[in-house]
């Protein structure tokens, strides 16, 4: 056991804390690093203030995870001291179930163990990354190229993955038309993939000031989703729309922007449900309404290696962790362009 | 033009009488006939009472017909007086654009012309099988095996095409397990369909009276939805589900018994939307919710060709048309096993 410092939540809608706690001996199959960087991700303060109802205190969040290999297990291959790598949500699953097998290990059958708030395998609570290491099994552990600034690659573990995936899935690419709703972080993120795997994308968001920016991430074009005649003039027009809005909002008039066959995949989860979508706009053009979780270990190895081909990493603002309570205030009035990154250094001084 | 004997709607809720009405004399490219037979779809009754709100009157329902061609245009390829023809929902589209294009004429974006409260392209309203003679144009007219019973094939040009044309879109087949929701004209359609593909299927109902009849149709299972431990039993163990219930009910239930990746397509236009489904039920399998219209006509030759090789038809109940007032009482009532289908013969003598 080592005595690991971090940031946590002692109750729930507590403000974090420094926080001392330890971590299991790594294992013959586990990976320790030293983290460096961990992004800021809003499902963070969702559960840090209970707002799912299954947290539980205290929590050191952080899934978004970039670190040096410190030791490696007896077993470990294909990691070394040194090594420069990521972890993201998920830090074990059954490994057995069909989903697993398949590499899906988001969508395991016994549900996989999330990096914090989560219950590992000998039992104790998960921790996550707003802290200065983190043992893991090898399987959960992916490689980052050091061709990538560390601090903004650390988002691609979640918002990075979250929106490759299904873009990814749902096979987009060249000729199609593509649209992103919201710019946040995980916005920003769909635009630079949707953008580098060849479609044209439009980005929908409810602020006239994102225009620029939005084009500058790699956006044709943008759309202001509050504008009902400039919205019934994008009618039947896209092939596929990622929709990374978590609050309840219309996703009605997003399907009736559909094709034919098109799909609007949602990737936030609501605290309540958004309007019912009229049946008619699915049945009118055998359209598709679905919603996809992060991605598995193997997808998420593909991206960063995508990542480290093209470039991409996500925009960010680093901050010490002493900051984080007011990142999160800052995050719910979405003020910041486009993820927090901690710096974990400012917990080692 | 000639008369024709028909039973027509005068006005919204009213009960139908009969009605004279008249026809385009036959083009170039049409085909006239008598028609024999026509199934009773709970959308006549939906647009006769004017429930969807674009119903024009006086209307003359029936949109699944069996008939038998009396006369050709010069332009008529491939149809012979005498020959046993159906007519399904569709009687024109523009024919030009992309779905057109792709025989996915239900979808065309300028809107298919309907059997019946429609506009022909002549500017006439149409008017639908509830007659004794009809006259399209040849692109919409389907062939129809004279080996199968010509009344129980009547269904087949709208039930059967709106069962058929899913199942095939989502590759329903061996090693796959379907849920069918509801068992009423569609459903036993879809329950016929689903077992001919070789999947395994079940059957979703609230009423225990009708398991075995399910059983007799094709269903390996039928699980009684009003029943909550049962329910949660099936979760996670459907490739794809057919909802047919078009009454608003809680689609949430059912997208959790979906499989990672099952998809779950509706074919009934509620009045009022369903209760909106949680997102996370999307989320967190990957699973997706759509909905379907008819099918084109080259699908809907295509399934009366699968039919008619498999001696598939529609469990029916003959009605003359003087009984129609009654038969969308009964139908009301789901007091019918599974569709009524008109005997045109009663308007002739």
């Amino acid at each position: 056991m080592t005595q690991i410092r971090g940031y946590a939540a002692l109750a729930a809608k507590a403000p974090l804390v420094p926080f001392l706690f330890e971590r299991r001996a790594p294992g013959a199959d586990d990976v320790a690093l030293d983290i460096l960087y961990c992004g800021v991700c809003h499902s963070d303060l969702h559960q840090v203030r209970d707002e799912w109802g299954k947290s539980s205190f205290p929590m050191v969040p952080g899934h978004e995870i970039v670190g040096r290999v410190t030791a490696v297990g007896a077993k470990v291959r294909g990691f070394s001291p040194g090594d420069h790598v990521g972890v993201g949500c998920m830090v074990d699953s059954c490994g057995t179930c069909p989903s697993c097998g398949e590499g899906l290990e988001q969508y395991c059958d016994h549900g996989f163990v999330p990096t914090y708030n989560g219950v590992d395998r000998d039992g104790h609570p998960t921790h996550g990354g707003y802290s200065t290491q983190l043992v893991v099994d090898q399987r959960f552990v992916l490689r980052v190229s050091e061709q990538l600034d560390p601090a903004a690659s650390a988002p691609l573990l979640c918002a990075g993955i979250t929106t490759y995936s299904p873009l990814r899935h749902w096979r987009v690419g060249r000729g199609h038309t593509v649209g992103v709703v919201g710019l946040g972080g995980l916005g920003h993120m769909a635009i630079k993939f949707a953008h580098a795997f060849g479609a044209r994308v439009v980005l929908f968001t409810t602020s006239q000031g994102k225009s620029a920016d939005a084009q500058r991430l790699g956006a044709d074009e943008v759309v202001i989703s509050k504008d009902r005649e400039a919205m019934k003039k994008q009618a039947k027009r896209f092939d596929f729309i990622l929709d990374t809005v978590a609050a309840p909002h219309d996703i009605n008039t997003l399907l009736n922007l559909l094709k034919r066959d098109g799909t609007l995949t949602l990737v936030g989860v609501p605290e309540t449900p958004h309007p019912s979508p009229a049946v008619g706009s699915l049945i009118f053009g055998r359209r598709q309404l679905a919603g996809t979780l992060i991605g598995g270990i193997r997808e998420t190895q593909e991206m960063l290696d995508f990542c480290a081909e093209r470039g991409i990493v996500c925009d960010i603002e680093l901050i010490p962790a002493q900051r984080i309570n007011d990142a999160y205030e800052r995050m719910l009035n979405s003020d910041v362009k486009y993820r927090f990154v901690i710096d974990i250094a400012s917990l080692r001084s």
